[in-house]
């Protein structure tokens, strides 16, 4: 993995011992300027403390570090997990020497259990003293829950000639359903802009990344995305073009790492790209992709390898979209598999079966309906799913 | 199992060779008088045909034979699809002599493959002469698909001094989410009853029952609660006491079916009740309820034992209804686990866990906001289930 690099920002990541075994579950990312900061938030209702905190202080716009823990959602902590939250920033701002509602917070783990607030005051010295222009992949590392591999992606862009970074490291492979920032992720550019577009290109970012992949169709109370940009590149965001120029770089970031996430998605085998068109709106459309990205018959076929159409066609006929099912063509990869509903026999059965034995398809539905179109990223649905998920806890 | 009787209705259950291994796959109920029919059906946009015969010929008020397959889904067929089912309906009328309109069909199973009708057409007459009025279990048994256990219910009730039997059978252990009748049942009654309200009578016990039950959110192409009722019995529903009384043993056959489809749900282990309470309407409790019933995260800790709150606060919070998170409580049977919003510690954890060990018991929520209530019956998530479905083709 590329070490990553953004003028400015330094990242550590270091075991205080919330997580057993000595895994590293304390992260910090701290840039040297103050930063235009924005974040896109969970839609949950339920909220954790950190969420709460951090949805507060991004009003101002500005932020110069992010402190994060795993191993435990301080979510379902009543005023004792808002406290926790607070001081968890407090004591991060006095090690850095900043002011407190500089500093945002997240925690990600289990629900309902306390912060154990006396071990991160303990390891926080050692958390800032080890922070380094090359500490993405601790921070990275100290962010992860069930993920099995580290997720950083860092991407260049140029404006009127100066060479900008963008540097995002996200954590998510379970609880992850499009309805909002389906994870934590952290995003560090060298840019520089307005504190507001950062907030619109983070959402609009989000929109085509995170909120168009399906894990298990399950959402988090500690779901964000917080974007820090602290100008120190010298590149300027200052017309459309520019902003164009970020936003595209801002998309691949965020796509790339929720493809990652998608792929090591909790015991998932396959990563399958669901594409709908010929929907009457594009709405239309993202309703049916979702639907069949989402469902547990069309996911457990998948983990068999059983070309099973009529599971897909099954689930888009639940989407709540009128369609006409003498219309409609399922493709996996270039095979036809049915064709104006109706299934294309064994040869494109066979075809269709060497397509699902790859780590990597794609599924197009045609309703041929109209115009519309939507993609949805999702895995497969394995043993292991089952198998981590009914032992999470223990 | 009791023999259900129920007077004038014969049937029976045969194998055809749809199935393999000789395996019960072709199954008819006849009345010796005409019944008054009402039937419910799926809501997906993708219906079999013998859905699109049967919700036109119910319009008629009036049916004396239904003709059942398992094994194959007459679903996406096209075209052929829909001749087939009429010539399904066309020879088990001509072999019990009786008009074609008057015979309904049904088909569970795969989706997508042709309906291997000439199979059906050499074993009819067998059918036919296997009536019988004890024959509902070898019925239900040509019915079931993955279902482990034959489905049937027997209750009584009476009116005006006389006795009436209400029969149910079903089939349904995967697809099965609340969103009209998910899965077949049939339903024989010798009671004597008008056949619009015997529609009316029909859709608020399916409301009751299979759409309050939940194993894996996927709906089926292929679902339909139909209801026949041949007067024999004498007992004539004639006003709103009489229907009441009707009623009530309706939604306990319906019922009864539902909770048995739960407990043999594909894989499940456990059946669990979600009862939502303090609502502000009885639809946000629904909304409550089903979005925790469905969830896999949910589902995997019932199957782990794991007595994890935290999940299912965080699928109520997804529901879209407005929630207090300071204000909920949750509890497993009588143990509460959580107090508003907090959870209450290990000995509450470690009663909660005990309960969790039964095959059955009752989650409840209480959002205190109000005074609606929903409940839904859902079943955990296991490692079986997705063998089941992995493989469900092969």
């Amino acid at each position: 993995m590329a070490k990553a690099v953004c003028t400015g920002f330094k990242a550590s990541g270091i075991a205080s011992g919330i997580k057993k075994n000595n895994q590293k579950d304390l992260g910090l990312i701290y840039t040297q300027t103050p930063a235009k900061a924005a974040g896109v938030f969970t839609r949950n209702q339920i909220q954790a403390a950190p969420v709460i905190v951090n949805r507060k202080r991004i009003q101002s716009g500005e932020a110069q570090a992010i402190v994060v823990n795993s191993g435990n959602a301080n979510c379902c902590t009543g005023q004792q997990g808002m406290e926790d939250a607070f001081e968890m920033a407090r004591l991060t701002a006095f090690g850095l020497g900043l002011g407190e509602e500089k500093t945002l917070v997240a925690s990600t783990g289990v629900i309902g259990v306390k912060l154990p607030i006396s071990k991160i005051k303990a390891a926080l010295p050692r958390l800032v003293k080890a922070l380094d222009s090359e500490g993405f992949e601790n921070f990275a590392h100290a962010i992860m829950t069930t993920d099995t591999i580290a997720k950083i992606v860092t991407r260049h862009g140029r404006i009127n000639g100066k060479e900008f970074t963008v540097t995002g490291v996200a954590k998510g492979s379970g609880m992850v359903c499009p309805n909002m920032a389906t994870l934590l992720a952290f995003v560090c550019s060298d840019i520089d802009v307005q504190s507001d577009y950062l907030g619109y290109a983070t959402y609009i970012a989000a929109e085509r990344s995170f909120n168009r992949v399906n894990v298990d169709g399950d959402t988090s109370t500690n779901d964000m995305v917080l974007t820090l940009a602290n100008g120190m590149s010298g590149a300027v965001v200052e017309n459309s073009l520019h902003k164009a120029s970020f936003q595209g770089v801002l998309d691949e970031v965020l796509k790339e790492l929720s493809k990652m996430i998608v792929q090591d998605a909790e015991g998932a085998t396959k990563c399958v790209d669901i594409k709908v068109m010929g929907a009457k709106s594009d709405e239309d459309a993202h309703r049916v992709a979702s639907t069949i990205a989402n469902s547990n018959l069309v996911k457990t076929a998948f983990f068999g390898e059983d070309a099973n159409w009529g599971r897909i066609l099954a689930a888009a006929g639940r989407a709540g979209v009128t369609l006409k099912s003498d219309r409609i063509d399922v493709f996996f990869n270039d095979v036809r598999m049915c064709h104006n509903g109706i299934g294309c026999g064994d040869m494109a059965e066979n075809q269709a079966t060497q397509v699902m034995k790859k780590p990597e398809y794609t599924v197009t539905v045609d309703l041929k309906l109209g115009s519309g179109q939507a993609s949805m990223l999702t895995c497969d649905f394995s043993l292991d799913y089952v198998r981590i998920n009914a032992d999470y806890r223990s």
